[in-house]
């Protein structure tokens, strides 16, 4: 069983980025910058936000994080997205999810300029993801499919099954890895609450993915000997042990499944850094797409 | 067994239409105005794009034949594009596919204007279906789903296996049916041509759509007993017992596979002219979308 280290290999992957950064310079080409939008003062994005600015920094990226309380309006927090659509420094940004609920999470989505959508959520993007076309894939799934390259994981003609159809992960990255792509050129099996025999369809996966958000749910009688395991799920669960008084729980019962499988990512320190990785790639290609 | 009359739908489909238009006029509306675009002489073009055109005079929408010979350039026809797209009175309009070999597909497919690309081949209409938001859906998915909704063939929690991954009937018919929605929630499994197994994997759903192109390619042994079969396939074989020298057929060996089905649908007269009331359907939507 090998472990897929999405913390080294996102390590790695900053690495290349914070040299694509120094050979820009040198040539006297503009760095990358990335905004994140941060409303309100939800604890998990608060995390996400402050790590995703931490990468950029780390990498000699430049970054912008723009916070306001929840008291923005809809119409104040469009007024920024247009802004930084028309910002010629920032080459890509992210509006943090969830927004308070007086915001329409759908209608900020669409604002976002898909040039600099890096999060690969507009519909746009999502479209040119089935049609193979360039732009920009949703992070988390890009981060599964470069973690399954650089392992030099065989997905051709590999059964894969996809737990959970969220439109930011389970939905696309069903999709991605039943393209002709390599990695891809998987038979996928998108299923969800309505599944049927949900233990017999995993037990038949090469390659399961669980992304559905509920800590421990696949467990060792749902996974075949050898598949690999891509786990998804960051679930904060009460441990009174941690000094943060939380612990973060996968979707996957590692402890019993792990040795049943060829390749397992564990939670953290598997998807969750590679989401950020992908975040940094998407941002140098915006860059590179609009020319810059 | 019950055969999914495609034919006698889709007149259902087009009285309803021919009402609404009838409607409209009684209260001084628009009249929906489809546009067609043929380049070349290619016998099954042409077919398909008169069928389109005849199907709009008798539900009493506007129509618009425009032709050109193979001699037209990319830029000539990206040009014909910006004209429908900013003409008032087109409501919608298809590029018949496919073009000439010097004309890049993509780009024309690109260049239409989402609002009117009532084919439904645009990224932004592919990821407003990805989304469930609303947009145009591609013509032949959307015809199966109307099928499956107006025979009332229930599909929430039933594996619907789908035969061929093409991007404008498999891989968007798999992302319709995974979806949350009525037709929907399928538990959807996208099959190619590098799935193995793939006699086991049809003969496990419920519901198998088979869109290859490939003539009688679905067999007895791949179908379960009960199976929901719709059949996209339409080859034309020669067939010189035939006035024009070829018949359709489809990617199900019907004769042998009907007598297993629940529902089934026929080549012709099943997906076929269900894909051409979509057209008309998307053609009055793209003209309500647009607030006319």
């Amino acid at each position: 069983m090998i472990i897929l280290d999405g913390k080294q290999t996102s390590k790695d992957i900053r690495q290349e980025l914070a040299e694509a950064v120094t050979e820009r310079k040198k040539n006297g080409k503009k760095i990358p910058h990335l905004a994140a939008v941060l409303i309100g003062n939800d604890g998990g994005s608060q995390t996400y936000v402050s790590a995703k600015v931490k990468a950029c920094e780390a990498i000699g990226f430049e970054s912008t994080l723009i916070r306001h309380d929840d008291s923005i309006t809809e119409e104040e927090l469009l007024k920024l997205v247009e802004k930084l659509n028309n910002d010629d420094k920032i080459d890509g940004f992210i509006v943090q999810l969830p927004l308070p609920n007086h915001i329409d999470e759908k209608k900020i989505t669409l604002a976002i300029d898909p040039k600099k959508d890096v999060d690969g959520f507009h519909p746009e993007n999502l479209g040119n993801m089935v049609l193979d076309l360039p732009g920009f894939l949703p992070a988390t799934p890009a981060g599964i499919i470069e973690l399954l390259k650089r392992y030099d994981i065989e997905t051709s003609g590999k059964n894969c099954v996809v737990v959970g159809r969220s439109n930011i992960v389970g939905m696309p990255v069903s999709i991605m890895l039943g393209r002709n792509t390599k990695p891809g050129n998987c038979t996928v099996t998108l299923t969800h609450s309505r599944t049927q025999n949900l233990e017999e369809i995993c037990k038949n996966a090469d390659i399961l993915i669980a992304a559905i958000g509920k800590p421990l749910f696949i467990k060792e009688n749902m996974v075949k000997q050898g598949a690999v395991v891509i786990d998804v799920g960051t679930t904060r669960v009460t441990d009174n042990s941690r000094k943060k008084g939380f612990r973060l729980r996968g979707d996957v019962d590692f402890d019993n499944v792990a040795e049943k499988c060829s390749f397992i990512t564990p939670v953290p320190g598997g998807v969750g850094p590679m989401t950020i990785a992908s975040l940094m790639m998407n941002t140098l290609r915006a860059m590179e797409l609009n020319g810059k």
